[in-house]
């Protein structure tokens, strides 16, 4: 149902029992123009620094800068698409995000993942809870978004 | 620069002084439809459950969701403009972020937001951090989000 195929054209579709804990994945990479972020922040954070390349140059940020939503929607589609294939979706109840520096025009976004913690459940034997640690790099290696998600990930079907 | 007229007319712009702790603000609202949602999932978070009506059905949300990063960007949106009208615009540096419930098509979106505490910034006198709980809540009063974000918020200038 969901997973990915990968460059060598391979499906993959990971359950429950195939991660461990300190499992690492990397992304496909996004490239981000001026363009998409204003089309972004025009829809959903129409704020001055997101929406209008000059009047940004007077603001907090003193230049163009991506909605830090904008940054995280990007993340969620590279971990969809391209960096960690759980066979029935990547389904996530929140977690802590962090910005730590802003997103620019230019920017060649990539996402790592690591599971730091997998809980099976008690009361749902088909699933269990995986914690996960996403960081958003830049081609300079910059840490633009920090985020950690709690998942629900399903075991093999019977 | 930023903040918002309101529905009387008024401009309405607000800095780190006219905050005070356990100030509330609501926000217009948001009608949700499954084409918005299908849109934004297309784009962004492209699985079942968020860009297929029928096939989500067999999924762990029994029916089309909208991405928990849809939610989060129409928080964003009427956070700017129309809830908490912050002179220098709404910047946050990040925050916990929770989905209680799967947004659906048909929801109504609103933002309850509040003032938790306010830091003055020791290095930096022209402005301060603010903390703020900010709800997302549909037509049924369901909270479908939370967000607790630290803002960067000006002062007034001299």
């Amino acid at each position: 149902m969901a997973g990915f195929t990968d460059a060598e054209g391979v499906k993959r579709q990971l359950y429950l029992e195939d991660l461990a804990v300190g499992d690492r994945f990397t992304s496909a990479e996004h490239a981000l123009d001026a363009q998409q972020i204003i089309d972004f922040g025009t829809q959903f954070d129409p704020q001055p620094f997101h929406i209008d390349a000059e009047a940004a140059k007077a603001t907090f940020f003193q230049g163009l800068a991506a909605s830090g939503w904008h940054t995280a929607s990007i993340t969620m589609k590279l971990l969809v698409t391209s960096c960690v294939p759980l066979a029935d979706g990547i389904i996530g109840s929140g977690g802590e995000i962090q910005w730590p520096k802003p997103t620019r025009p230019g920017d060649l976004l990539r996402v790592e993942a690591e599971v730091l913690e997998i809980v099976p459940s008690r009361s749902q034997p088909t699933r269990g809870m995986v914690s996960m640690r996403c960081e958003t790099r830049n081609q300079h290696g910059d840490v633009l978004q920090r985020f950690s998600p709690k998942l629900v990930v399903s075991r093999r079907p019977a």
